[in-house]
């Protein structure tokens, strides 16, 4: 426990494959302070999960010292649980002007908006938290506005998180990155640097949001007597920016389609975080009013998903957007692992109603929000930590973060390759891996948290593969003999119609595992359950090679 | 009737997202010939289905015109349905040497192989089929050995068939595609030509199969010490033959691991299209006879297939291999749309083993075995038909394949993209479109062939959202009274021990709703299965904001 007073330790509680990110915890004497409540998207066998958010098992046990959350911008795995958070915790949130105006949409949703409390910071300006901690913001460039990092004074050294970025010197909107803050602080000392990895096996640059909106321009020109559409982020406000700058340009109207575009465009315009001319936006419902080379729909969509705009209009599914031949879509976007084929369908399905489709690979209509080698190294060169936690990113980014930091010169055992809950414990001159607090994934389905865990899981798995038989008998309960039944119902199993002698097999083979319990005179239900399960199970295998869930139900009239 | 007699009908009866690919037929009139009989793989909604063959009833219909089934080469989507073909028609078989022997490794698996006639045919023979057709196999160069174009005579003109194919000038393997014979053929006149559009997207050339052989060397050479491990398709036989080399030149025993890739090996070995010299070959189970330094151990799993033996090794779940620090792990393929986050997690796995991966992006150690832009346009050139009809790609590859060949001289209302089972009519002199034939997916699950349909798969996805709650209901015959019950029981809706309070409300509302319908003497028990489901589902969405499937059960005793 002396280490736990004069050490500061870090550590992620959030986050996918055992690796870290969405929310970090730094951690010294009575302080605790929060860097991010993101959430996860579930993994394709997560079946029915909504989200997935971190296990704040360890701060519900230390809650009196959490000075704080300190959110570097608002994406959603940044910002995505600050609802479930602020529920349980009553501590201020730290971030920028539009990362909050984000946060604040989710915490109205939860009617949250009442009893947490919001502070505004602008880069350059240090919160104080606590007796221990001192939070700088930084301005860095990202895929949103109002992106930052941290620079965290502690008793024995400072901490920097870079949040995400990339290192864009001609950004749409906001500040460029503050790259000599990076250098002063660098010049100082940095205890322990954490840094972005996510496109580290990327080499050179990432191209600036600029060159994204050249290529705008090019396509707008070459579509004059089209309407345009463009599925984006709705999150990503600088594009947003972009898509609007060029509609101006050659006179034409942009309405927004979708729930969260719209959100986020009222939230970002009432902030000043995106300049939209009353003049150019006009509401989708007018749409009709105007001729197709005056127009430019901007939606949601851009990763295919079903329930999205773009993909109800792929599909006549949408009440107020219709595809027409010649319409010219832009899916401005890259897909996020996982997405390729919902955007496909998509795609394919808009050309199938003569649309002209250009999506990634075609043009450069995306560009990426995270740093390449070139911009990492150049971040390593101006930090020159002395201890290195590579963050954001699958292991094998971690793990080549780890050969990029030794090849900038930092020394091979002062990296670290932290899994999630792992805890960093560091001293003024030391660093190391000190155990480990609870951490993971806490599953939100509806309105339930943490209420659907493996077992949940592996049954619907079941369920999804095969489908569930259920045999239903009833007993007498004086004479222990047979009331009613075996009755079989099935679901997701066969066509019951066309499978009448398999289904008709299977109560026989039910009624002779029953007689075989009579005759011995069996009368424990659960024994009973299993000759049936394991009786009916072998024939249904043998039948069709596939294993339904069975579930026998026994009742006693 | 009249122009069944006298025109050529060309249409697809398999196929994915109504795209045709996987089978295609020729009538004329009393002959049908087929090209190609695959599998499709299931799409992320056919929940628990192994395989997607194609819709055989408009051939079962056509059973006695039938004159035989064309192989263009041996990869899944083109002979995986070949015994689910060869159960139902006894036709004979025809490709290459590779080709039949890969078909033949299933028609062996199915107890087919005495029922079923093959014919092997070398490229540059011609088969007659039936009074009306002739069909000319061509070499191509492709992913794996002996693939051929098809060039089919027919009493209205000469249809020219790509099959899959790349211009790979320096095959690694067999012949270089016959460009001349292309050229021969054009100069005579072709009527249709269907072409691959796989890679039609991609600008410039793919690289040809030796450029990953050098790069299979500069990492043979850098991994002096290590043991090598290389992932890749069984199918892709030019790589194994390169990468065996490669084992031979640096001095190293290959042991092969994966049921698949030993099966391949064994034929293509046996049928002399792979030539691994006794001396480099080793059992898996001899591998620890050799220091890391000596091995190369080439195993299926390039897919991050759950069960494939890389995935199994990642997950120290191999009985043969484990992976050990210092590994070097070349996955040579490029992943399939949808297989991306297995990928990862298995890449992740190795790299947190100790073990060192190289992957797509990382190094040239795969190339596609399709042709992308500037190849498929010097095949038009050779080609130069009169009509044109894109196949093999999604819709979005078929539009753009069309957009080429008009750039390529084709006129555009020459060029017909076909759904799956469009008829396309063909005169020495015209080309129409001319209605459709029945076509599409039937479903293979386990041993059910077109048993899992709609209603079974919507069952299956609603099952693996929220789960089923099932409620039991004994009735008194004679009396209409409830004699046991309501039983409550779920499976993959909530943890029951944790949800007590939630399932004995249920009980509740469902008791209520039988209440109320005995104080109205309703005995209809369709009547009270509605009730019980639209209160209890009502309840159950309030509670949860979840929508598990609900299924009341009643029995009378």
């Amino acid at each position: 426990m002396a280490s736990k007073k004069t050490k500061l330790r870090v550590f992620a509680l959030g986050g996918l494959h055992e690796i870290g990110k969405n929310m970090y915890v730094l951690e010294y004497g009575d302080d605790i302070i929060v860097v991010d409540c993101g959430v996860m998207f579930p993994e394709d066998d997560q079946l029915g999960i909504d989200l997935v958010i971190p296990d704040f098992t360890y701060l519900t046990k230390n809650k009196d010292k959490i000075r704080g959350v300190f959110l570097t911008h608002g994406h959603e795995d940044h910002i995505g649980a600050v609802p479930y958070f602020c529920r349980e915790f009553n501590v201020p949130l730290y971030g920028t002007l539009l990362t909050l105006g984000l946060a604040e949409l989710k915490l109205k949703e939860h009617n949250l908006l009442g009893t947490t409390e919001r502070i505004v910071v602008s880069p350059g300006e240090t919160i104080t938290a606590g007796k221990h901690f001192q939070i700088e913001f930084i301005s860095v460039t990202h895929s949103i506005a109002g992106a930052v990092a941290l620079a965290i004074r502690t008793p024995v050294g400072l901490v920097v998180h870079s949040g995400d970025f990339k290192v864009d010197h001609t950004p749409m909107q906001g500040d460029r990155m503050d790259l000599q803050r990076f250098a002063e602080l660098g010049k100082k000392g940095v205890l322990l640097f954490m840094c972005d990895s996510t496109n580290v096996e990327y080499k050179g640059y990432t191209i600036s949001e600029r060159t994204v909106g050249e290529t705008f321009h090019n396509i707008f020109n070459q579509s004059a007597s089209r309407r345009i559409m463009v599925a984006t982020f709705s999150s990503n406000i600088p594009r947003i920016q972009q898509i609007v700058k060029a509609a101006e340009d050659y006179n034409r109207k942009v309405a927004f389609v979708g729930r969260s575009m719209l959100n986020v465009v009222k939230t970002a315009s009432e902030l000043k975080c995106l300049d939209i001319p009353d003049r150019v936006m006009i509401d989708v419902s007018e749409i009709n009013n105007y001729p197709d080379e005056q127009l430019v729909i901007i939606t949601t969509g851009s990763q295919g998903e079903p329930m999205s705009a773009l993909a109800r209009m792929a599909a006549s599914d949408h009440r107020q957007v219709e595809i027409k031949p010649g319409d010219r879509i832009i899916i401005s976007a890259s897909s996020i692992p996982g997405n390729e084929k919902s955007i496909s369908r998509v795609i394919n399905d808009l050309f199938k109603k003569g649309a002209d489709v250009i999506y990634e690979g075609l043009a450069e209509i995306h560009t990426s929000g995270h740093a390449k080698q070139e911009e990492i190294k150049l971040l390593h060169a101006l930090v020159q930590p002395r201890f290195f936690m590579p963050i954001h990113g699958e292991y094998k980014h971690l793990k080549h973060h780890k050969e990029l930091a030794c090849t900038m010169g930092t020394p091979r055992d002062n990296v670290f390759i932290q899994g999630i809950g792992d805890v960093l414990e560091l001293g003024a001159e030391n660093c190391k891996t000190a155990g480990s607090v609870p951490s993971g994934q806490v599953l939100v389905d509806g309105l339930g948290v943490g209420d659907v865990g493996s077992i949940v899981l592996k049954d619907r798995r079941h369920l999804s593969q095969d489908g569930i038989i259920i045999v239903v008998i009833s007993f007498n309960g004086e004479e222990g003999t047979v009331a009613a039944g075996p009755d079989i119902i099935s679901r997701g199993f066969v066509y019951v119609r066309e499978s009448e002698n398999l289904m008709e097999e299977a109560r026989n083979i039910v009624k002779k595992a029953l007689d075989k319990c009579e005759d011995r005179n069996i009368v424990e239900w659960s024994y009973i359950k299993t000759q049936i399960r394991d009786n009916l199970k072998e024939y249904v295998w043998q039948k069709t090679k596939r294993s339904p869930m069975i579930l026998p139900v026994i009742m006693e009239v």
